[in-house]
């Protein structure tokens, strides 16, 4: 290992994350090279508009010509916080074909197309890491990576959209309805003027795909998440979640399944009722939390900052130096693991609980309609509770677990029924296992 | 990389972990081999009684003479889960010496005598982890020594220790004595028949100093942390906790102090009184948890169970599959990272913030002879509350922070005084900072 050498880093990208990364790379220049083992030195930052000036930083540095940045002979690690899925995507394979390790925070693009970047790397011998694209600052993808190596992985859940969970969570707390919370989100920027990629949960999506993957051994895409986002989220919901005892959350679950025809996995997004003391309830504000449960170390949870610059930032260096370690030994860390390559479930074939407000006729004989109904699906009630007379009876039903397919047809047949006036709430209850 | 590869694993000490270890090597055989690219085999099971017998585990593994095993040449990689000094320390450096790479869960030597430990293993050009000694399966050592390695850590605040968690938690919730809830303890196996070294804060201790070696870059030993247990604790703190918004847990304290004279860092484990919106006060049980507070990263929480076979294997075996992986590659982890070598400060010199309980004689002047003697200590007061009447008043302070010696010598003070009949309750106040 040769300790005169210095590296080159390429910082394709210079936003909030970025200008960080680059803050950091200059001011604690002397501290990373120590634990490094070899100076890092910035090669060049690539921006999209020409004549960025940044106080202290050489105004050489910053390019607009990201492509031949990444081509450089002097570079050997590139940090790309370009996001979306081109140029990136190019680039990085560009920058791995050079002999550069990468380093990305771009779950979009490690959602939808992690193959082709990981055939790259492992062409290249190179290191490819990504422990900001989910859940920010949150080690979590190198303890599923590595820590939990020799364990088995049973299920992720995941509150990893800080948008979303800033709403849910001030619906919450001052009864506000979904486009109240969503502006002071965004009032306080919490959330973007477009706020579709986090409401809808997209992103949440793409992070579930990647915790899959990882968990499960097996190539997960962002196709293979369902996906539903919060904008159906009511205030009476959220009523309703308090009266069983829960908290609504957006969450990102990825399982896997035992079953008898042999193991499968599954992952989904969608906003979920979970017990108010489960660890991930009391997750507030815009903080991220990842709850696992393994075989042998049981349930951990990993919480923390899920968004900002420094907290990227902080994650982006951590896999930068790890990488930086590597190319200095001539070595590489744990590459793509899809070895168990498992089947990836439907939603409709995956298990759930549901929780169903229905507005009735308030006369004889409705309850055994409606149970019939569950019943004729093989969907089994837990609970039923009746609220109102006259005009307005509400039924308020839980299930037990059941095939969401099943679940869904359900609710449909419900709908359907001349008795049930309104089906006004329909919400997945999940976590009950956890302490 | 040769694929063709077997590498030889030997255990030494056959627990409630090292049982679980053995039983996961076995099951989870191909499993394994398929994530470290190399099949591992059990080359022997060092126990302290000849004749032990396992289902399914072939007797001639098992052998009393531990010496020979470590040595043995078809042996690549040693777990160690003896505990206690010696003959571990002894074992694992003949193990390193012989070529081998060691995984151990012995928080007490490594507290002690972690330089000795990581001489051996690079004079080797070998690993040397330890996740499973501090906070059992959750993985905390990996993410301070890699995730945050580009980022600077301000503190480290852990419950690292599940007896005494279980038994304040106790005291909490049942209004129970410390006496009482300790004995439910051992009823529930919480707590072992002799609990010297969880109660009175040795077991945290040792973890406080393996946290702040990797959190600071800096040697501490358990003789540089400062030690209270919580045998003190009294139903009365638990209620005085509460009125303040608190609740009262056993902390591992590491911190950075950036002072003018230079930065240096301290280490504790002493009961304190946390607010209750903490994150870590939701810690129940025997959960343990550690909260990060990072300068880049910010907050971050990583919370799981801090015992028990299954959970402190799991954590063994992510050990293992890196240290194999190394092995096979011919390659080296992180070894020790003491560059910074900061001042370790003495309990004297830390800034803490005490909450006391005073009963005084209930007359004209008894609060300004409390202030005064607070004020000649150079300890500034933030709230006092007076309690009661007549020969039972009582006064309950919380201070600002101050140097711990300057509060310690202020209690001293105020326990002289006649006026003071009795000092009823002691106890820090920290997390504050946090949300």
């Amino acid at each position: 290992m040769s300790r005169a050498r210095t590296l080159g880093v390429a910082l394709l990208g210079c936003g909030a994350v970025g200008s960080e990364v680059m803050r950091l790379l200059l001011d604690q220049a002397d501290e990373l090279a120590v634990r490094i083992g070899a100076p890092l030195e910035l090669r060049g930052i690539a921006v999209r508009r020409p004549g960025r000036r940044d106080v202290g930083v050489p105004a050489e540095l910053f390019t607009t010509d990201a492509d031949a940045l990444v081509a450089r002979s002097d570079v050997d690690l590139v940090v790309e916080l370009i996001g979306g899925i081109e140029p990136a995507r190019t680039l990085i394979v560009s920058a791995l074909a050079h002999g550069s390790s990468v380093v990305t925070a771009n779950k979009a693009l490690l959602a939808e197309d992690a193959a082709l970047l990981f055939e790259a790397a492992e062409k290249a011998d190179r290191d490819l890491w990504f422990e900001a694209a989910v859940a920010g600052a949150i080690p979590i993808l190198r303890p599923l990576r590595e820590s939990l190596a020799g364990d088995r992985v049973q299920r992720v859940l995941g509150i990893v959209n800080g948008t979303t969970n800033f709403v849910l969570d001030r619906m919450s707390t001052t009864g506000a309805g979904f486009i109240e919370a969503l502006e002071e989100a965004q009032r306080l920027g919490f959330a973007e003027a477009d706020p579709t990629a986090d409401v809808d949960g997209f992103d949440a999506a793409a992070k579930a795909a990647i915790l899959a993957s990882l968990a499960f051994h097996t190539r997960v895409t962002s196709a293979d998440v369902h996906r539903e986002g919060i904008s159906a989220v009511s205030a009476a919901d959220v009523t309703s979640a308090e009266q069983l005892g829960c908290v609504v959350k957006l969450l990102a679950i990825c399982e896997r399944h035992d079953r008898s025809e042999g193991p499968a996995v599954s992952a989904r997004v969608h906003p979920a009722m979970i017990p108010a003391d489960h660890p991930l309830a009391s997750v507030r504000e815009a903080y991220n939390a990842v709850f696992v449960e393994s075989e042998a170390a049981g349930q951990l949870m990993f919480y923390g900052p899920g968004a900002g610059g420094a907290p990227t930032a902080s994650a982006v260096l951590g896999d930068l130096v790890s990488a930086a370690r590597n190319r200095l030994g001539d070595v590489r860390g744990v590459g793509e693991s899809v070895h168990a390559d498992l089947e990836v479930l439907a939603m409709g074939d995956t298990v759930t609980r549901y929780h169903v407000c229905l507005d009735v006729e308030d006369r004889l004989g409705v309850l055994a309609a409606v149970a019939t109904e569950f019943s004729r699906h093989g969907v089994s009630i837990q609970t039923v509770r009746q609220e109102g007379q006259g005009g307005d009876a509400e039924l308020v039903i839980v299930t037990h677990r059941a095939r969401d397919a099943a679940l869904a047809a359900t609710v449909e047949a419900l709908a359907a029924m001349d008795m049930v006036s309104a089906v006004t709430s329909v919400m997945r209850v999940e976590a009950e296992a956890a302490t």
